[in-house]
Order: C-alpha cells, then structure tokens, then sequence
C-alpha cells in the first residue's frame, strides 16, 4: 500500500483544491512542514511577516477560490490574526497551518520558547477559533487526513477561514495514500431543498413587478458565482446596481448600470432608482455599517428577494436555497417567460460624472482623481482599494466588465490593501493572463504594511500604487 | 462633588504609574477615548502599526516599569497581540486599552464594520483573555473606576499584560474624582509571609557553603529589583554570573563576573564553575530553551536557592516569600555575617575573549565582531538584541554596569527589537539621561518590522542599529 507523509497529504490536497502557492513565514516548529510544500507541487512564497501573509492569502483566494497561509507557533501565527479575522467576516477561504512543538516536547514540563511559559500548547488554537470556521490540532495519526478534509470542507462551505495545527512529529507520520482519492465538496454543485419552491417564487414575483432591479452585493462576489450574477443581469434587462462590498463584479460599463447604493451616499438618481423599485433581487446582501451608507439605506424588505449562502429570502419567507444552483435557474427561466420578455425597458440612469478638464494646480482633489482614473482601468485589470478615502472614492472610478475589485466593507483594516495586492498578483499570474494590479491606498494605511512591497518585484508582477496622501493619520500633536 | 470622565480617569491612573507615554495606532472607535490622552498629562506617539506599537510599549515598560498601548476593537487589537504574548510570558506589565463601539451601537443588531459580522462583540476579549493576567470590558459607569483598578493592580502584581475594553459611551461618563485617591498597590511594599524563615536558612545553606555563587536570570530582571541583585553580588563577594535573559542587571565588568551560563552553550570555565559550586542563589530563574543552552543545564536542584516573584524555594524546601523584599535583607545579613566576611575570595573566571586584532577581509565575522564590540558599549547605554544571532552573539559582547540589555529569550519573536527599541528610547529620553539605545537585529528580522525606524527620528532618538545579514531568511528557493 503506497504511503504519504501527513505534511504532503495535507499539501497534495490543497494543490487538488486549486491552490498553487502557500504563503507564510518561516519559524522553528513549521521547518518540518515546510519541507513538503515543494515536493506537493506548490510554489512557497515567504512573506516579510505574518500579517502580510495572511492578507496576501486572502486576496489569493478572493481570486482563485482559496488560499494556504503558513505561520509558527505562537508569535507567528499569532501575527496573522488580524488578517484571518478579515478573511473570516468578508468569506474568504484562507486555511491557517501552524506548526507545532513536537508532543513529545510538549510533554517534556519544560518552558519552549514561542509558548507563554506555562507549559500549556492550546491557547493559541482557543484564540483562533474565534475566527475560524473550523480547527483541528493533528494528534492521531490514524483520524489526521480525516481531520484535514473536515477542516477544509468546513472552509469551503462557509468559506471562511479554516485551522490546522500540526506538530513536528505528526508531520512524518505516513499515512495510506489513497486518502488522497476521497473526495472533496464542491459547493458548486451542491443545491438547497427548497430550490424548484424557491425559483417558482422568485419568477411570481418577478412576473408581477413593474420596475425589478438588480443589486449585486458583497456576499456574490466569490468567484463561483460572478459569473451567475453576470448572466442574471444580461437575462433580466432591468437597471441593476452594485454596492461598495459588490463592485467589481458585474461590469459598470453596461447601459443598464445605475450606480453604486449605499443609502445617502449614492447619488440621488441611484437611491431614486432603487427606492422606487417594486422589486429588489439582491445578491449576497452585507448590511455592514460601511456597505450601506452607515444604514441609511431605505427599501422595503417585503420588496426584497435576498440571495444569501445558504438561503434565499422572499419577503418573509425564507427558502432553503442558494445563490450557486437558483440563480442559474432563475436566469434560463426568465429567458423564457413570454411576459418578462415584453417588459418595457428601463430609462438608464447616468451614474459617472463628467470627468473634470481643468488641470489640477498643486493639490490634486478626489472629483479631480477618481473620474479621471476610469479612463485608466481596463478590462482583466485587478483593483484592491484601502478602506476609507480609497473605498469611497473608487466608486466614481468606472470598472469595465472584466475588472477584478476588492476592498473590505465589514473588516475595514488599514494596510490591507497593499497585502492583498500581492496575494491577488500571485494568483493572476497563475491565471496566465496579462492583469495590471492597482491599488488605491493611503500614506497611513501603506506604512502598517508597506514591507509588502518587497515582495512583488521578485515575484515579477509591479503594481500601479495610487498613495492618498490625505493628512488623515497624524503621528504627532 | 468633582467629577472626572472615565476616559480621564483611565489615564490619569496610569500617570499615577509613571506611565508618561502611551503608544498606539488610533482607530474610529477609539477616538473618544484618545481625547483624554494629553489633558491627562500623557504624551501620545502614534505607531506604524500595532504590532510596533506592542513591541515598543513592552521596551518603555521594561525601563520604567509598565507601559500603555491603545488599539481601536477587532482589527486594531488583533495586531498587537504577538506582542502581547511576549510580554506575558516576559513578565512586562503592559495595558492593552481598548476602543469599543458605544453599547448603543452594539444593541443595535446591526453589523458593524471590525466585527466579525455576526454581531457578538466578546471575541476579541476572549482572545486577550489567553495572554493576559487580567481583563475587564467596563460595562457599569458605576463599577468602572474598581475594574480599572483591579486590572492595573493584577497587571503591576503578575508583572503581566492586562487588557481593558471602553465603549464610545461609557468613556465618557462622570465619575466621582475622589477615586483617584485610592491607593494603587505597590509590589516594592510587599512581602511574604515567609520572609524570616526564608531569610534564616538562606543564610544558613550560605554559611556553611565553600564556595556559593549568584546566577542573575531574567526574573531578576524587572527595574524594582535590579538593584537588590546588584547588592546581593556586592555583599556577597563570590563569583557571579548571567544567562541569556539575566544580563544587562549585573555589570559584566565587575572582576568577579565568571559568564554567562547557558549549560552546553556556556563557556568551559564557566560551566566548570557553576557546576561545582556547592550554592547556587539563582534569581528568578527562567528555565526556558533559549535560557538554558536547550536545557543542558547541569546542577543539582538541591544544591539551588531560587528566588522567585511569589516564592523562594531552597532544595525541596518552598517558602512564600518574595525576591523584592527578601534580596535586601540578605545583602544586609550576609554583610553581618563574620562566617561569611572571612570566606576566601574566590579566584576569577577569564570569560571574555581578547578582541581578535585581524581586520576582516570581505565577510565580518561573528568571532570578529562581538568581542570587539566591548568596547563600544558604555554605561548608560542600552542594547535590545533579536532573538536567534543576536542574541547568541552578544553574550560575548561585554556590558558594563549601566548597560540596560533586553532580549526575548522566551517569546523569541523576531521582529521585536527594533519595536522594543523605539519603546526603550523614548523610556530613556522621559527619565533625562543621555542614553544611547543600540540594536542588534538580522536582516530577517528587521523587515517584520522595519516602519518602526520611522518614528524614532520624529522622537529625537537615533539607535545605532547593527543589521546581520546573515542569509538566514532566504525569501524565495
């Protein structure tokens, strides 16, 4: 019977899941580990510290669907938690490795180093679960790959970040390699019990609304299902919209594009449009303070159908029923309904401002800036922008069908940008296609992360670096 | 009745401390609460980010005594807590003070951004909860000013980080001044009550040894008590010796200094030395990996007096008395003591190398270098050295009386001297010395984080900072 160690089992099933690089930082008890990253056909990209790994794997995996990160334990992994708390509340899978001292050091009674100094191994795993859809500690070798694909089944599912701790010894232990053979969940494919009762609702109401839109929100955009949402907006024809967590998914350069809504701060046309439909499809709602305009967004909920996860809402009613297997669905039929068919089609609401033609003198101003930059983006580029000014401002930059955006509406961590940016390169170069990385940050956000840009020329890929310098984070009186 | 708000009080106690600085990253809901700062009569030094701010809060508190850092709820804590867990198991009394969303907001069932989205708001203590004597999210205005007061009292007791939560709302509450009257507790004051019969067979064990010698540890190391050790060595008049964690309190240029012992790691003499004395005071003996040359360490527990925060223990014998109350009444007997004044001195141990007179060619070797660095360290210098080459290195770089040296050698997260540095330097330029402040640090190392150098010229303090490059940190294959 072939055999497999459990540090290249874990590996070898991240790279079945798509994975092609692990990210992290090398420390002591993670050495053993690391020595199976290679040999498992991943690239090791080693990050200058835990932080910057933990947001460069998750704007690995908002492209390419999940990501590694690899810490030591106790001040390595440590570091990350503030990035894997953001994976954890914007959905992004991010599988957490910690290495750990060998059992037999930990039962030794003696103070090791990297540990609090009392001996005892669990504190850490205690504190990352708080932030993690699932955790595992390897300490049978005899239930470990069965603990490693509960692990990431739960991530995948959630899609959230998951945990694994596995100790220098475990690490070598073989195990048989036809574990590798079991598969693995694909959320794609799975559907909800409640779908055919679900789509049948969705079209009655559908059918009987005067002026549906569409509204494509944070929780659409894994990349599974961008492309769902894509095909429902080109079957409905109605004027859709997109929110601060949902750019970036559906193309801003379509006719029927009515703006980003986010309460008082979308533009009167847009929150006019919005608040006047009798019928709101909105995908993957996130009703965070900074996705919705500080909640100032005003809709009826009984004119909602919400797409969520793992359910779909209807007014009052709650179907159990998901975005990835009703919305294809829901797209087909709409295309063969005689009277969605007949509707009358929407007046376009003009979203973009002219883009200013006087030259800035010294100080460039944000309606200067943002319109401006729409000229710039193009179609396969990749955007990250900073929380704050980046994240509000970029909404008056137009993203074409085809560009990749990201910022984080719920974590809203500064230094985020820069970290993701390097992640999300690695992933578009694994893609093979030409994809221009920009990213908008600012003076105070860049310096908490700026090491992160140490990393990209060696990996070939150069940002374009809009740095706001907006005086917003003094150091001194 | 005067009436102070919460906010104020918070800070005012930590003044009361000799807290004058408090270091951090602001962040929105932490905005109410740094308005208190300055009125308070501290400074405030805005960090890069947090995890500096963490490091240099542990290297203020490791000078003056404790230390204040300020982060903003979720992601901003969340950075800082590798930190945090270095200075936990480094017994460094640090406040994590932290910004909460009003209770208003967190009523409001809405989703707030740094949250995890699922609306709960005790994560993030929980989390502290691991790395931390002490923790209190003020909740009532009423019991507010004692739940302070008891996180300040377990931190300066444990000599161990504490973590205090305040709401947007409930900083700013009335509360009656008076209770800035109540008495902090003071450890110095302490004693055990154990003291006499601790001290009487001390003294005994000393009386009838041939040949007694004082290992100074990294317990020892807490301002209040570097002292006392310096006159236990004084009195005594027997060899002396450090370890990794315990150097920088007694003067390695005192003639009876004899190394520092690390078991295998430790020079022949000096090994040979501790090894056959027949009376080992250790204080505050830390028996971590790093501490202890990988636990090599070879001596007779019964042969060791150990002098702990809590406990003396001589052989198998526990006495509940403490280091800081005892240490000074035995440099007093021992002086008393005709037996122990007609001891025959004992002979010096050569420990330090000749400083090697060959100029490096190409490469500086480490042989060439720390020797030769003797004579750059002055009194009233202080030296942070990374853990791992530095750390190593510098045991043969002699540190006079008046060196203050610092070195993570339970926490071992690199990283940390350049943070603990900053932290250090502006400790050293509140108490009104010219004080050099020198780091040793590898070219690894620093990049974690290198955006601390940032501000120490903002702050008038410019460390000589030694980078080895020793390739030890390969970023790609």
């Amino acid at each position: 019977m072939a055999e497999i160690r459990i540090g290249e089992y874990l590996f070898r099933r991240l790279k079945q899941m798509g994975i092609e690089t692990a990210f992290g930082v090398p420390g002591d008890y993670e050495l053993a580990l690391l020595n199976y990253v290679e040999p498992a056909g991943l690239n090791w990209i080693g990050t200058p510290n835990e932080l910057v790994g933990a947001y460069a794997a998750d704007g690995y995996a908002r492209l390419k669907g999940a990501a590694a990160l690899v810490t030591t334990f106790g001040p390595g992994e440590l570091s990350a938690l503030c990035g894997l708390g953001g994976s954890f509340c914007e959905m992004v899978p991010v599988l957490h490795i910690v290495g750990y001292p060998s059992f037999a050091a930990q039962a030794s009674g003696q103070i090791l180093h990297h540990t609090l100094g009392d001996k005892s191994y669990d504190h850490y795993v205690r504190m990352s679960s708080e932030l993690s859809c699932a955790t595992a500690v390897l300490k049978d070798p005899s239930h470990a790959t069965a603990e490693i694909d509960r692990v990431l089944n739960a991530m995948m599912y959630h899609s959230q970040p998951g945990y694994i701790g596995i100790t220098e010894d475990v690490v070598k232990t073989l195990v048989p390699a036809s574990a590798l053979d079991a598969t693995m969940i694909k959320m794609d494919l799975s559907s909800g019990t409640e779908d055919d009762r679900a789509l049948a609702t969705i079209m009655a109401a559908l059918e009987v609304s005067k002026n549906p839109i569409v509204i494509v929100d944070g929780g659409a955009g894994r990349s599974s299902w961008a492309s769902h949402a894509i095909d429902l907006v080109k079957s409905l024809k109605s004027l859709h919209f997109n929110t601060v967590m949902g750019k970036g998914i559906v193309g801003e350069d379509d006719p029927l594009f009515a703006g980003c809504y986010a309460g008082v701060g979308s533009s009167p046309a847009t929150s006019k449009a919005v608040e006047q439909s009798d019928c709101i499809l909105w995908l993957g709602h996130m009703p965070s303070d900074f996705n919705t305009g500080m909640f100032t967004e005003d809709v009826k909920s009984s004119l909602v159908i919400d797409f969520q996860r793992f359910h779909i809402t209807v007014g009052q009613k709650q179907f159990q029923a998901g975005m990835n297997t009703v919305l294809p669905r829901l797209s087909q039929s709409i295309k063969s309904s005689s009277i969605l068919s007949q509707r009358t089609p929407p007046t376009p609401v003009e979203y973009f401002l002219e883009v200013p033609l006087e030259v800035p003198s010294s100080i460039i101003s944000q309606a200067w800036l943002w319109p401006r930059l729409s000229s710039f983006v193009k179609p396969g580029d990749m955007i990250v922008a900073e929380t704050g000014t980046s994240q509000i401002g970029a909404l008056a930059t137009k993203t074409p069908q085809g560009v990749y955006y990201w910022t984080q509406a719920v974590w809203g961590s500064i230094g985020y940008a820069i970290g993701a940016a390097v992640g999300a390169a690695i992933a578009g170069k694994e893609l093979g296609q030409y994809r221009r990385m920009i990213v908008f940050t600012g003076e105070g956000s860049l310096q908490l992360t700026v090491q992160a840009m140490s990393i990209l020329n060696r990996h070939g890929v150069v940002p374009y670096v809009f740095i706001l310098n907006n005086n917003g984070y003094p150091l001194s009186p």
